[in-house]
């Protein structure tokens, strides 16, 4: 038997993964084919079963990655001072500019309603970002900076909906105007989110609040 | 020349839509053939372009009867005393409780971001429900049941984000608490749509507030 270089290893499946990452984004889970995969990675599909054994372990080992990125932009948000405000720049960073990857996200959420098995990898993932936004609003609420009415998991679901849909406003309206949809969000969350006793300061939507200057639009 | 039976031909486009829709929901508008739609209705090629010219004809077909329906239950929404109630209602029944015909939603947004064909069919459907959600928005602005600080169309695009996500949350939660979803949605857009002055009533999450009984839960 051969001997595995771990490195080499690592290294061919992240690239097979990327090819994977361009036949989904093109074709979508359930158009792009194994052959597909091996075809954009450069490889025989005897070698793409020697890292992955299926096209579902290659969807999981993706999932995975996108995670541990969400995880490392959750440790970002939790550590800024106006969590809120950490919050919308990541929305707006990461939602409300179409790039080709939250195809990916619809797509998704499409096939687990065609298919048990993605809908049980989409219900696995779903529950791990939960956990990430309940913790944050626990802790949060402890720290008296979202409301303690409001149950974790619950709002949990509801900001994971809303960067969901949040997702789908550059597709939906191609001349998105960002940065005023930035700032309604941010109304509507601050809103949200206050505790009661700070919702008079949130009352009015931020632009009408003789408040700090906007941070938003930011140089990339 | 064959004479066409207005009433006839009418009802075979009905039906078939519906076969249309059941491919769609099966296999996704790129996955779904003409053939396929053909063999589901039990009609010939040559048949079918006698009702609808293309894929897309049957598409933009079956937006235009989403769009009525659509148009139907906004008027329903807008006659009645408590608008963001009657809202919550209509997402809790059309969105939150998972119907296959969500899948079309998912699929035609992720279909919109790889097809710019599709993408002008979605932008159009966008606009025309934008246009029935900002007139809904200003109408209620002038009755002060809406606070007028927000833009009524950048709202609407928030509003249609957050149906988008809300219908994503029955999948990505199979034992998703439909009731308690409802009233942290409710809570949510009674905070961020509520006039300033009447902010500190709706500060509080509604079930901690002495109100009248909970109407969510209806018989269906």
């Amino acid at each position: 038997m051969r001997k595995v270089d771990p490195v080499k290893h690592e290294q061919k499946r992240g690239e097979i993964l990327g090819a994977a990452i361009r036949c989904f984004i093109k074709d979508g889970f359930r158009g792009a084919s194994t052959t597909d995969i091996c075809t954009e990675a450069g490889i025989s599909p005897g070698h793409l079963y020697h890292y992955f054994p299926s096209k579902e372990a290659i969807i999981e080992a993706m999932i995975d990655l996108g995670l541990a990125h969400a995880a490392e932009r959750f440790g970002k948000i939790i550590e800024a001072d106006d969590v809120i405000e950490a919050l919308l720049v990541d929305i707006e960073d990461n939602s409300l500019r179409f790039r080709p990857a939250q195809l990916l996200n619809l797509d998704g959420l499409a096939e687990a309603a065609r298919n048990p098995e993605f809908a049980k990898i989409i219900e696995r993932h779903t529950a791990a970002v939960r956990r990430m936004w309940s913790d944050f609003l626990r802790r949060a609420q402890e720290q008296g900076r979202v409301d303690s009415g409001l149950d974790p998991d619950a709002t949990a679901n509801i900001l994971i909906a809303l960067i969901d849909g949040s997702r789908a406003m550059p597709i939906r309206n191609p001349k998105l105007d960002i940065r005023q949809s930035a700032e309604h969000l941010r109304t509507m969350l601050v809103r949200f989110l206050s505790p009661p006793e700070a919702q008079s300061a949130a009352s009015k939507p931020r632009h009408q609040r003789p408040s700090r200057p906007l941070k938003l639009v930011r140089k990339r």
